[in-house]
């Protein structure tokens, strides 16, 4: 029992430990890319000894992962919804307003979308199969749009899905460079002039 | 005399080896990221020793800022026109097209954009700058394109100009990702729906 208890206290700790050092790789990859960022660095950030971070990700491939499983995760829970067309995509300029919140996040996936557009980052196949699947679902949405009738005539779903990835990729560029920009409006300007 | 010719020969030497690094820079601040690239790694990928490269280029900084001035005039020279509103949308429809031939250079643009947003980065400033001109020269073309009568009712130049923008950034994103992505085609069709 004393044993049991005694584990489970370390496990706790040993969450913690997780997911203050997933915290601190997510900021660190998102200001230096992932091949600016050491093990040793974001040791040192964490107060940890170099071996320390290792106990907890043996591989900096695999903290990696574990950074991306973890913001994928976040993103289903804020998106969360089962809507469709229209509504489906005002959630989405939701989630643009709702990103101006967590800037090193926003850094992260935009650093490392571009970074890992090398085939031989080991996050490059993550990035191929994310967007592919990001790009389907938009698409979907927007052949809903038509369905419902409520799209602008001439709308090419495959080809709004694209754009609206983009924008949304773009658009956080041009915000994090000057906050002034106001990602959700423009977004929903575009938005807007895709409805009949 | 002769003293003269040697200095000629050497000083063209010179602009070749330098233009060999500013090549290679370019391929490897576009894979790594300029944080991921050592000026170290570079030199040994063009044959030089350490202190070879520094010969040429002191600081990364100042080799970063060289490679960044040489695209500018790339550029500069590629979009190369004084036409406006339609025309000039046209044009850069054209540039998205040209730049799929030039998968280096849009590496490197895409990573150092998205790396550069960190205040503390080498090419902050230059981004900065940067995205602060290329929004205010579209925006001015979609006031051109109003002014023409050949915009769609109800355009917002400024939104559009930050549109045009982002998607030319999302979309080198998803090609260097998918190279079957049809930049051009994409872009086109959004230039298309924002016409009267």
């Amino acid at each position: 029992m004393v044993e049991k208890g005694a584990l489970m206290g370390e496990s706790e700790r040993g969450a913690a430990t997780r997911e203050h050092i997933l915290a601190t790789a997510t900021a660190m990859f998102g200001e230096a890319g992932y091949r600016g960022a050491s093990l040793r660095d974001i040791a040192a950030r964490c107060g940890l000894t170099h071996p320390g971070l290792l106990y907890h990700f043996p591989t900096k491939a695999g903290l990696l992962e574990a950074v991306l499983q973890r913001r994928d995760q976040d993103d289903t829970e804020r998106a969360g919804t089962n809507e469709r067309g229209l509504a489906a995509l005002n959630a989405l300029v939701g989630v643009a307003r709702k990103n101006s919140g967590t800037r090193g996040l926003v850094e992260l996936f935009a650093t490392l979308s571009a970074e890992a557009t090398a085939p031989d980052h080991p996050a490059h196949a993550y990035f191929v199969a994310r967007y592919e699947r990001v790009v389907r679902e938009i698409t979907e949405h927007f052949v809903e749009l038509v369905e419902d009738g409520e799209a602008r005539p001439g709308l090419d779903p495959q080809a709004a899905g694209r754009q609206w990835v983009a924008l949304m990729d773009g658009l956080q560029i041009q915000w994090l460079l000057n906050p002034e920009t106001d990602m959700a409006a423009v977004l929903k300007a575009h938005l807007d002039a895709q409805l009949a």
